[in-house]
């Protein structure tokens, strides 16, 4: 009981904070994207597709969190080009709105449009702290199954737009794309649902266009 | 600073009270196995391929630990016909101690010589929480990546046995278990590896029999 009640203290520390981080990304005239999803959905891989599609209209920061190792950030430099920075949470199972703003301010913000920060890869603990982002990315992959939403229901209701990422090998796994949506819409009526395959570039497109109307709503 | 600290307090009440599960586990004769990975690594298909071949030889009970959903439970008795309960976490990310006492408690291992806990899909936080399990095994599945080890380190220092899951599938996804197995072999210098395709009943054999080894090492 006492657990739950220091959870609550922090998550509202945290959520009162996330308030500073929108103030700083209005201010600045940035649009922030929080990514999150289980350990090896493609989040990466994604960022590296979706990246270079936007990059003709918007400058455009990563900012990598993990645990250990600096692999992704490495890996979003070589395929993009774009500014990156690699963030260690010391052991930490998520981003909180601390860190968040932190890391806003290590990448610097100066002369970005939009900035994405890969969350660790977690399907539980990072929808519970609101990184003051502008929209939550949640992606699906087909080999960990489509009954997901039921298990893990918190993080399919905080995400503005989910995807469903590894199609090409929907047939191996028996994922079924229909139910994996209806799952996601026990939890989430509004969230956008895109199938991608981020290998081929598939699906790509209309991720895209879904994150440039929301950019534009922002920044005009 | 703060939050680290509550933290450290947790876990420590937690691990004193790991030294009680083991006290019963002891006294009643029971060989306890935490089951931990990733959302989707297929902890449920290996446990239903696992069961049956030591079934013969022990009387098997199964914990399942869920956010919500009561699917696992109900096939892991669908497809094993042993005892099983489900174990919903109200939310938590991770098995704690006292949920693990509570747990074998309400299963009553009256009867039994091994109970399986599949904790919740998790590669970071699960890892933290001593459940007084006498034995961690790890699942990783090809789909997640073989840079897995050097992005979640403590899930692979804690494990006493790892198990690489949908072997079938790791020429589409370009895992190799070679780098696999050298990237935990960074982590943990101990850990028994095995490579497993639940789907066709690959590798189940080696890792069973590691299992009876174990189980023979306490229960004689």
């Amino acid at each position: 009981m006492k657990t739950v009640l220091i959870k609550e203290d922090i998550l509202s520390r945290n959520n009162e904070r996330a308030a500073e981080v929108r103030e700083l990304t209005a201010k600045r005239k940035i649009f922030y994207i929080n990514v999150m999803s289980s350990p090896g959905a493609g989040k990466t891989t994604l960022l590296t597709k979706v990246i270079p599609l936007l990059a003709g209209k918007y400058r455009i920061g990563v900012i990598e969190a993990d645990i250990d190792s600096d692999k992704d950030a490495l890996e979003i430099e070589r395929a993009t080009g774009v500014k990156t920075i690699q963030m260690h949470t010391g052991g930490a199972c998520h981003i909180t709105c601390q860190m968040s703003f932190e890391a806003l301010e290590a990448l610097g913000t100066e002369g970005l449009d939009v900035v994405f920060l890969e969350n660790i890869g977690n399907l539980v603990c990072p929808a519970e702290f609101d990184t003051g982002a502008d929209m939550n990315l949640v992606l699906l992959s087909v080999p960990e199954g489509d009954d997901k939403p039921l298990k893990y229901p918190l993080m399919f209701e905080v995400a503005s737009c989910v995807v469903l990422t590894k199609l090409d090998v929907a047939h191996i796994f028996d994922f079924d794309p229909e139910r994996a949506l209806a799952n996601v819409r026990k939890r989430n009526g509004k969230a956008e649902v895109f199938s991608v395959c981020a290998k081929t570039g598939e699906g790509v497109g209309a991720l895209v266009s879904c994150l440039e109307g929301r950019i534009g709503e922002k920044l005009g």
